[in-house]
């Protein structure tokens, strides 16, 4: 499969090289086609790795992944422009998190809005699913890091684009549950999730830990 | 012990209850010394329960426990007096949910303060550890509800109210670990869990379910 992922930093780069270890077609997209860190990606990995701006690597993907950082995705995906993006999934992975301000970052819109919503009310054609934004990017693509079963969270308006992000998660990530909030307003909740989340790992002193739903 | 709780509710009855089973006295607080609720919950549990306004219940406690809706807690602990709360350890469980706007309910303090925060910065001389506040009232309770592990988070800037605090969890409710999140400010992270807490619960179509940091 042709993907396309925007953002070049580790989350970028960590879900981009295991979608060409499985097998696929990556094109990491920046704001510039001569982005250092995506020239260095693209050498380190192999034939099936590309890059490009914006609006490239969301013309070349079929699927689209959001790994900017969440205060610059908009403009990212302004930049990516509505005609490479209307009718594809786009995998929200962002966090709207804040270091302006100093540590710990707040969140730049919460509670009553949400990134996730922000990008589908200004991409209307876009399926925008939010996924993956509540774990550290190696669990991301590789759950089985942790001994016993965790959770990923997942939601968006769009019913067959979860669906299928749902398979991908599993087939290409090995997750075992995928738990579907409901509409893209359940961005607040996953979004929301962060510090607690920044909290734990400055407790735990490992990014390496996520959440499970016991019921 | 003595034990006084703030807030006449479902939580604070379940938490009463409990703490009544155990062997304690426990004075349930509210407004005004007449309270329905109040009424019929010490009628039903016995010779060891009572209640009283907010202030009787404050002073009654050697330990006291915050089970007031979040947005009436600043003016119930108003209530209350700092002569009664001075020195004492305050288990805050409360959340600020706003109904005010219809729902999913939204928060009425995050992202750069807390309840909890607030609390600690209006009542210097109270040793407020936030916990408990991130499940439904019967497993706080009674967390072997679930069949496997899960967790409760605490937080505040007093660490022998804390070391106290973990102690009466294990020793009360069974529960087998307890993660201390470091200072007050953790609240805001503890707090804006809600949100997707509140979803799960529509999901997942029960309260009875929690988080288990997976390590």
């Amino acid at each position: 499969m042709k993907i396309g992922i925007l953002g070049t930093g580790i989350v970028g780069q960590t879900i981009g090289s295991k979608l060409i270890h499985l097998g696929n077609e990556v094109m990491l997209g920046a704001r510039t086609d001569n982005n250092e860190k995506a020239i260095e990606w693209t050498k380190q990995n192999g034939a099936k790795a590309s890059h490009g701006t914006f609006a490239q690597s969301a013309a070349f993907g079929n699927i689209l992944f959001n790994c900017t950082s969440g205060t610059a995705s908009l403009a990212a995906l302004n930049l990516a422009g509505k005609e490479n993006l209307n009718g594809k999934i786009l995998i929200d992975v962002a966090n709207p998190l804040d270091f302006s301000k100093g540590m710990p970052p707040t969140l730049s819109i919460c509670n009553t809005d949400s990134l996730g919503e922000q990008i589908q009310k200004l991409f209307t054609e876009l399926k925008v699913v939010k996924a993956l934004n509540t774990m550290n990017c190696k669990l991301m693509v590789e759950p089985s890091l942790l001994k016993s079963d965790h959770d990923v969270f997942m939601c968006g308006n769009n019913e067959d684009a979860k669906s299928e992000v749902a398979l991908m998660l599993k087939e290409w990530f090995g997750w075992k549950t995928v738990i579907d909030l409901g509409d893209i307003t359940a961005a607040r909740g996953m979004e929301m999730i962060l510090p607690l989340w920044l909290r734990l790992m400055g407790t735990l002193k490992t990014p390496t830990f996520n959440f499970k739903i016991v019921r």
